[in-house]
């Protein structure tokens, strides 16, 4: 029996440019994990393969798989449905494949609920780390506008609490640097190399 | 205030090569970390130098400094002491630089107890691994010899729980490669991460 490969979830606020980071770490040659294609019933847009970009499915299709809990995490936006199906995912992990999803913050929890076993990562806006700066700096910027940006920095790092993993998107190459060691850092830890130490001494 | 410091133990079966490794980690260039010198009451060896290979201190300074609580961790072994003095090591860390102890797995233990924020990192000996091979291929060891191997790989298996990470030392340098990830990417941990931000909006 070959081991189970990692769930990595890669997420991030809206806006933080995950989907620049996921396809640069796709494009990176020493990447060893599966993409998990998400589930959408928006329209398909012309250049966009069935399969590769989504799989497009009609809305009847999209909650016959909600209700048959079908789908690892789903959510509502703009009235168009997006999620992962299930079957892939654990399909791929079982093959001892690691799988890799870009997910919103909120299908995020979901997934973590599910699958605490996770490695769990948060892309970070570089605007967190500068955000002392940039406010002491900006005397331009009315005090609304500050609490605005405190207010939401404040619920970045309170979403970032329920992660493994917090990587600052200051530079997508540097970025990317820092979760491809993660991933291969997280095959060395103990809880999931035991099982197989231990599988191989009963098999003895 | 800087960053406190990743308290880095290095630690594994005595025989599994500790040493080997960790003097291949310093020699590499990209390591980022202090190394914690021991302390020891056994004598001194010609070419041996005081601060560097050990801090050499008698049994009476030794017991001394136990008695006082200055001992992160100590042990005894062939009738001296060996140990880690807390001192050095709680102020590097304070510096927000990274220290580096390889002890014994008793020391580790101890370490544990007192700073469970630690990265506690298991090296395996590769007879783990090969374990299988070598006891359905060598027809010609005795079950008593096949008994003896069965119960330290066992005993080294239960000792690996009390690790965050597991790494072969196989290859000398790949093991020092999977070190240096495994601590490049621990940097990352929300739980490392998250104070930071924290602190940060505080001071606005």
């Amino acid at each position: 029996m070959s081991e189970r490969g990692l769930l990595i979830v890669f997420s991030g606020p809206s806006g933080v440019g995950k989907g620049t980071v996921r396809k640069a770490i796709f494009e990176n040659e020493n990447h060893q994990f599966e993409y998990s294609v998400s589930m959408t019933t928006r329209k398909q847009r012309p250049g966009e393969v069935d399969g590769v970009d989504y799989f497009f499915r009609t809305k009847e299709e999209f909650e016959t798989m909600i209700k048959n809990g079908e789908m690892l995490e789903y959510a509502e936006y703009v009235g168009n449905y997006y999620g992962t199906p299930l079957k892939y995912v654990n399909e791929t992990l079982d093959l001892g494949k690691d799988v890799f999803l870009e997910i919103e913050v909120q299908g995020a929890l979901q997934v973590k609920e599910k699958a605490p076993d996770g490695v769990y990562i948060f892309l970070t806006p570089p605007d967190l780390i500068e955000l002392r700066e940039r406010i002491t700096n900006r005397g331009t910027d009315s005090e609304k506008v500050i609490n605005q940006r405190m207010k939401k920095a404040r619920e970045e790092i309170e979403m970032m609490q329920v992660y493994d993993y917090a990587v600052v998107n200051d530079e997508v190459d540097l970025a990317v640097a820092h979760i491809m060691k993660i991933i291969e850092a997280e095959h060395f830890r103990v809880e999931r190399v035991i099982g197989k130490y231990r599988r191989m001494l009963e098999k003895l």
